[in-house]
């Protein structure tokens, strides 16, 4: 590892974040191809928030939170910064006074494989985190680790720059070079969805929108009337 | 495995249900002899929900969700959907679009060992779900499972037709041949809790509420005054 | 283990309670010298809940909520009940009743490493519970533990009448003799953040408030501009 | 739940039984559909181990061990016991004692959804256990339970006299009445295996064994000579 | 938590910690009253190892390893070190050369509640050690905590001094003033048990062993001849 | 993500491999400045193995093997295959046969974030597996994945050629482009704990060795003579 904070990186396409952050994770993460998405432990703080915006990446090791100090004044307006840890950690890297500073810079919100504090002030600052755990342990300012290098968060790799999309669903992240092709794949399958959406409410049975009945059949469904037929 | 879909099933008798859902998880669970209920990491995903039905059952392969399709039709008005797996898994095999079919034919909630999306709108829809994770991991439809088999969801055997309850304390599973001697005993148990809060209420020791002190005593609980006379 | 109750003990000082209370886990635990936390997976049955109070405490057997009937009587206004375990323990060894038993005592809440039931009417009661799981399973009254002995819970050591802080962001011990200079160190923290929040919300760089530019450098940071710097 | 013990069950054919133990977990649980495999926490307490037999079944309530007491007398020599729990638990319910109980009468093993203890001893007994933990947590004999009654152990359901077969893979429940049909198809299945594995020594591609090449090319497969191709 | 090492410390009666050595885990576990137990997290890095000794006890932040080192110089022939930590961790605190400077000074081996590393050459060295993970991730030196205070290790509060017992069961700690009559109920368990295990091995059941058929009739246990009959 | 395998990938420095080989995970990692360490649940199948090679990456779907398949014709003599997923799985996806085919091809091991079955037979065969369980559930062919693509694994970003490094302690990741210089440093490192291990053998302190003492005593550390002067 390389102890280097990056001070200018490539942002992913604003156009694409911006229907990013109307779409949600779930319809991205499918037009990506069912890839980039976080482990399901990554929660949000509080129900509601939904984001997008390019990542200022931070790797930081466990139980300091040094570099996030760092990253702070690397941040743009409309960042969201993206933590990474070298071990599993859960304590409370975040809190209310970074959370201040990071709102000062216009930055969206946060993603942490580690920890988060001061929950009930984060949720009156309407400041959104998307963490592992919550957790009052404080951290130490002693080890370095990098700031805009590549860090893996909660299972994904995160390019700086790259779009990070969060809500009540999760977080994925869309590689900068995928951003405006993922929109448009994005785009189109939520609009494909309205119509769907009006049989689903007509109750009519998914097997037949889709065409399943044939296939359910040739890969070897059996109806039968009672249970004891089985 | 048979890969089958069972299109008629028994379902538990309605009057039982109504009981169940108006008593919720935690007396019904004690009415049954503290059997049945499911393990505690099946969560809400919204507080305040509080239901009962008969299950329809769906036997899924993990990442898989083709059967939660072929399993909608089979559902009347009333029933509670009810997924296990094959293994492990926590990918959103559930989400508005099947939420919407459901609730087009009138079924009452899900309840899935493994994981859901879209609860933004789900809860907008105020259609309850109790998963195992919250994930907008997509799903593949491409491997048959079983509609109305029994299944084991979350630790319990679920067979298709059987009380399912389901509230904040999470869900417990009534078997139908159970079903009105277990509502009658939750009842019971109901009423006789009225009279006790209002001792409880009034500062009354449970030690003498439940005759517990000649039993503390004769198993040997000694009491002292100060903790040097441990 | 000794089959104990004790009656009497000493609660921490009353001031220093009221102190913690004011201002919350993350404040206190980092004025006790970052100890004393319990682990993160304690939560809160609701948000926005925010006590401090002398403990009473309970050693359970797992399953079995006995000594907690035992304990409710020795509780005085104020209190917080803490129910450790002598083994891993998620069943739902308290609810309704006891918590109304408690509160007509005056009991402030409740902090127990296993489970707890009947949220929906806890959360009515506005009875805040700290806990490790939320289930339904029923438990006994058969083996038994002690009242107000040094008990462990979720981590932390908790001897009787020891300041118990808890909020959104988690539960933390005080003990009895570091209450009055924890309660001073952790008021002089709040009072130094007062300004420190200002020049954070005015964009001021922590690197430059903190004085961090030099040690970074000196323990090897490197600034590069461009991601091919590195 | 009935607190009832069932002193006579029919048991899965012994020719079947023989077969499955030949074979192992992995073959028969492909042999019957991919299904009835326990969860992956499941693991044996020393290696080695490869066992088949009829279940008999106890349903015990955690913590407590009596209904395992009781089980005892009721197994014949080539039975394995299988016991799940009404909720997870991992205290020590088993032990050297119990072990030497069942040796005297033949009984193959013990599957426990619980801990296990005296682990050293049992290896030099050479009785196979596969537990969810160790541990030498004590258990009381205060609860009934059920003996010969279906429970569901680690994710599945298992009827009395149904065949467990047990290995280092983990542990495999084959329904009575599909186990002379699942040992064939087990069976064929290591017989084919034998040729296979000869071409896979040999260094033959499995896309070509198998036919994939087509498929992966249909289902959209594109080979590259570079990374930067991609 | 005062940053402090305290050099002499009372350590348990050596008598009853070579009974305790040559009893195990179970039989102390159980005479201390089933308390004392560590959460079965707690492995040995390999099998066979069984000891006991008085615990020098160090509180460790996590991911740091300082206040080990600092515990070595104050270790004595036959001690056992026990560390714990302020929060969740499974970093490699401990690895190759600090058990060669306990081995060294004739300590006999290691419970802690965090990772280990070097586990090959611990187990050519037949130095024992019981830790909660396997890592060989690296520790900063950088924050101090204390050694010979009272910490909570896997659940449970060590004084320094208290006996350790640990084999491949986990690890259970009796408390300095119990240590001679917990020796001696422990002893009294074991030449119980032979005439016992002889029982045992003749087929006798333990519902007549122990008398138990009268209480399992009394608390409701009826018998059935076949599953038609429940 | 997209659906492609590269033929063709760089290879980590050979030279640098074998010192890597021979000097194992844990000072390879202090090497690399203590990052590129999977997360301690990859444990191998069993004891004793330590291995290095250049990765062979894949991509590939929770509960679908297909592209392992794929990848195994690209393996060259020395390789190591290491597989991620794009969702947590425990599925057996790896066993005997893709073993044999891997030997037949030269590849040294498998790294693989899900589960592994046959292990068995894989020890009779000394074939070393990584992995996140032991599970014999059968996976399916059906969904594509990418190989020699960066993926994540356990934590960390594996790019094609990589050099893989693993042990009992467990896996790291060492970037190819940082290779030479990480095993020269982890060469120098372990040349000098040679001398180190020699006097930590004598008893001498590592406070004196590592000249800690003053550090301790700056950063505040007391030392008193007995638990009472605490």
């Amino acid at each position: 590892m390389k102890t280097v904070a990056v001070r200018n990186i490539q942002r992913a396409d604003s156009n694409a974040i911006g229907t990013f952050a109307s779409l949600g994770v779930a319809t991205v993460h499918e037009a990506l191809g069912r890839s980039g998405l976080m482990r399901p432990y990554m929660r949000s703080i509080f129900p509601g928030a939904q984001i997008s915006g390019p990542a200022v990446t931070v790797l930081a090791q466990p139980g300091d939170n040094w570099m996030i100090h760092v990253a702070v004044e690397l941040c743009q307006k409309g960042d969201v910064l993206v933590v990474g840890c070298t071990a599993d950690n859960s304590d409370g890297m975040f809190g209310e006074l970074l959370a201040t500073g990071l709102r000062a810079r216009g930055v969206k919100g946060l993603v942490i494989d580690a920890g988060c504090r001061d929950v009930k002030v984060l949720k009156e600052m309407d400041f959104p985190v998307w963490s592992k755990a919550i957790s009052a342990k404080g951290t130490v300012k002693s080890t370095l680790g990098a700031v805009n290098v590549p860090v893996v968060c909660a299972g994904v790799n995160v390019e700086p720059g790259d779009a990070v999309v969060a809500d009540d669903d999760g977080v994925v992240i869309v590689p900068k070079k995928w951003c405006v092709e993922t929109a448009q794949k994005a785009q189109k399958r939520a609009d494909d969805e309205v119509a769907k959406r009006r049989r689903w409410e007509a109750g009519e049975s998914s097997l037949d929108m889709y065409n399943m009945r044939e296939p359910l059949k040739k890969a070897g469904l059996v109806y039968v009337d009672k249970p004891e037929d089985v």
